[in-house]
This record gives C-alpha cells, sequence and structure tokens, in this order.
C-alpha cells in the first residue's frame, strides 16, 4: 500500500516523522507537508502566489516533500506533482492536540484528510488529544493496528476518518469508538494589549464548551479512554433544514 | 435590525461596500472585514498571532473596521470586541465569484457565515456568479428583497445560508430556489516554473468539473439565472456511512 502523508504542524513536526516511520515499516511512505505550521488553517489552498516544492534531503526510509502552502495544497501537489498518481490511503497528522468538535472547520490536519476525500483517495485525519503531552507513539500504534482491521477502500468518496487518540500510554487506550462530530465549542474572548507604537491588539482566546447531550460525541469516547473514529464529509447541506424550508418555501419568482 | 458585514476580498472591497451600502438604507449596519484580501482561506483562525483592530477614516452610513486577520477572525472580533453584543443578523459578502460544490470548504467568505453560526448569530453568505463580471448590485438588491421575504431568525443553530446570485441584470433574476450543495469541484492541475535562482515553482491550475446528478445541485439553479440557496451546517458527520460502519464494527476493543 502507498500511503501518501501530510499534516499542518509542519515538515519537521515530531507527529509526522512518528507517524511515517512507524507507517513506513509496513507501507511504502511518502510525506509532503508544509515547510511551516499551518495549525488552524482550515481549508486554505494558495491561489494568488505560486508554491515552491523542495525535496529533503533528511535520512529516512521514506522520501519527504515541503511546500511553501497548506496542507491542502500539499495533498494536491502530493497526488499530482510528487506523486503523479493517486496513493492507495492518505493520512493527515499526527495533529498535536486534538480536533473534537467544531475544531473540525477550523483544523489543517482534517482538511488534509478531506483534500484527498476530494480527491477520490480514502483518507484519515488522526490527533493526539492532549496539546501540552501529545503522545505521537500511541497514536501511530494505533492507527497502525487500525489500518490491519478496518477496510479503507470501504470509505466513500469525498468523506474522510476523523480520528482522535487519547494521550495515554498504548497500553490503557480500551478500544475504538465509532463517533459524531460533536457541538463541543469554544467561548471566545480577546485579550488587548497596547503595542509600542500605541495600537492596540488583541489575542484571541476561548474556554472550552461541552454540552453535548448526543452519547455518540466525539469527545466522550476520549474521556473513557477510547479513540474516537468519526466519518465526515465535504457535504455541508443541512438536511433537515432544507426539508423543513421546501415545505414553507415553494422556489421563489421575484416580481 | 443590526447587520454585522463581512467578507474575504478585503475590507475596500467592491462587493462589500455596496453590500453595506444597499443594507444601510434600512439597518444599522457595521462592516468588520479583513484588512488585505483572504481568498480561499477557508475556515483559517489566527492563533499563533495578534490581531490588530483599526476604524476605518471613510465616509459612510455606517462604520467600518478593518482587522488583521481572516473572515472567521473578523466575526470573532466583530462580535466580541466592536459590537459586544451578538448582531441580529451576519452577511458574508458580496464575494467575487461564485461559491458553489466543493468551493463552500475552500471559501473565506463561506467560513465568515460558519463563524457565525457557530457563535449563534443568523448568518448568510452571499457571492456573484462571475469573478471576470460580478454584478453586486444585482446581489445587494437581491438580498435587501429576500431580508423581507425570508424570516432569519428560523436559521437553526449551527446552521448557514449559502446564496449565490446569478452575475445578470436585476430583472433577469427569475426568483430563488432552494438547493443543495453539489458535487462540482475542480479537477487540478499545476503549472511548472524555474524562477531566476533555478528553483521549481508552481501555479494551482484546475478546470472545473460539473456532473452532479441531484436536480437540487447548487450550480443548476444558477445556470437557469435562479439565485441559489442552500442551508448548510457546520457538522459534518457522514450519517449514512457512520450508520453502515455501526451494522459492520461493534465498538472495538485492542488487544
Amino acid at each position: 500500500m502507498n500511503i501518501l502523508v501530510t499534516n499542518d504542524d509542519g515538515v519537521t513536526a515530531d507527529g509526522i516523522l512518528c507517524l511515517a516511520r512507524t507507517l513506513s515499516k509496513k507501507y511504502k511512505v511518502t510525506v509532503v507537508a508544509p515547510e511551516t505550521e499551518q495549525s488552524a488553517v482550515g481549508h486554505a489552498i494558495t491561489l494568488r502566489l505560486p508554491l515552491w516544492l523542495r525535496k529533503l534531503d533528511i535520512n529516512e526510509n521514506f522520501e519527504i516533500y515541503s511546500v511553501s502552502g497548506t496542507p491542502a495544497d500539499c495533498v494536491k501537489m502530493g497526488i499530482d506533482v510528487v506523486l503523479g498518481e493517486k496513493p492507495d490511503l492518505l493520512i493527515s497528522g499526527i495533529n498535536r492536540g486534538n480536533n473534537l468538535g467544531t475544531d473540525v472547520v477550523y483544523s489543517g490536519t482534517v482538511s488534509g484528510a478531506l483534500e484527498g476525500a476530494i480527491a477520490g483517495v480514502p483518507s484519515i485525519a488522526v490527533s493526539s488529544y492532549s496539546f501540552e503531552n501529545p503522545m505521537y507513539e500511541t497514536a501511530a500504534k494505533f492507527i497502525l493496528d487500525f489500518l490491519e482491521e478496518f477496510d479503507v477502500r470501504s470509505i466513500p468518496r469525498f468523506t474522510a476518518l476523523n480520528i482522535n487518540v487519547p494521550s495515554v500510554p498504548y497500553d490503557q487506550i480500551k478500544g475504538w469508538k465509532l463517533t459524531r462530530q460533536s457541538k463541543r465549542m469554544y467561548d471566545d474572548y480577546f485579550e488587548k494589549r497596547v503595542d509600542p507604537s500605541g495600537g492596540n491588539y488583541y489575542w484571541m482566546m476561548g474556554t472550552i464548551i461541552e454540552d453535548d447531550p448526543d452519547p455518540k460525541a466525539d469527545y466522550k469516547a476520549i474521556a473513557e479512554n477510547y479513540v474516537s473514529v468519526t466519518p465526515i464529509s465535504v457535504f455541508l447541506t443541512n438536511e433537515e433544514y432544507l426539508k423543513r424550508l421546501e415545505e414553507r418555501y415553494e422556489d421563489k419568482t421575484i416580481r
């Protein structure tokens, strides 16, 4: 199996190197990842500037390329320029810190996987729960096991798996659960400061809110030391609300 | 009604000024938009750098603020810092060029509206179909009419409306249709060039693919000179596939 690996923490981040080394024991791995950290870039792509691609001279069992862009850029270039064909699987990660609830829309890691899904490649995003104490070895070992058990070819087009792994030693992981993207979100606030020339600037801060009644909420699996596996798609239509609107509004003519 | 207006083309773009001027005839409008163009930034937010907020000294019927960040940053700062409370409505646009099909995941304009939806504000993204010949007056006039007819307070939490308006004179618009985010996407390719110091760089290009069998596909309404109105949510779980996975895999224990 040929696996394309990307991330949003940058090409030299500990998480991606741990993942690529672990996968390369069994699979052919190619890393194509951002030159610089791209956390929280969402599904940004680079249209107004060109992209530089560089093969790194690093002594590993796999090839490593850096791209002067975002995770989604890396996936596009990885497929079209580096590999010249679709890989059998794309994995984006291992992210430093979790991607649960509304994180999914901000996350560069998740967007890397969704870009693979758009391109028609079975794709997985993987994150280690704790930003302060990520345990990449646990997540990498889990992914290796998961690929034995889960038929990634069954993942439908335009859909990816969003996997979050508790930051605990591997032998404390109880297993994995199929979960749903939860309503976990942030209550934002801004810390105001004054720069040396008198201008106001602001740091974005946020408090996590976890109050989703759904027993399948992604964060609840993690709290019990299970890995959460959420299938997510690039189609955002709210079907239930669309149906209600259709009942209320016919197609409307103007005038 | 208090309306917060943002966009991704930047605070001085023609589209946002046309929208804000039109809306300010009837509503209290505050513009909080990116200092510089942020097209295709997706749902990026600025976490590693602070944000600068500046009130512009521009002679209009409404206040204009610029933020040194993304559309999602603008919405967060617009609510928490500029207004200090939730507006009654958020509108992101008018974008130069359409946001149909998979554009939705790349679009800064759409992300602005989804950020409003996360914050619990009724939110709308609006785009003029043509990048080359956008017709902002048509889109702005349509939005004014639409707000008379559509109860924005009925939009559920975590959901926004993604509106695309054909680039034709207003009297050629036939009406509006409720639509679904389509499978419209791009077949990417990269044009390789060599920089003056001998390095390779690449321009991302793409050919549009429109082959969605769904009669409610967003782009089909536009082709018939209807405005497309697609309700989209920030929850990406693929429910159908989740159900199939649940039938196949029980919650899995390791060891």
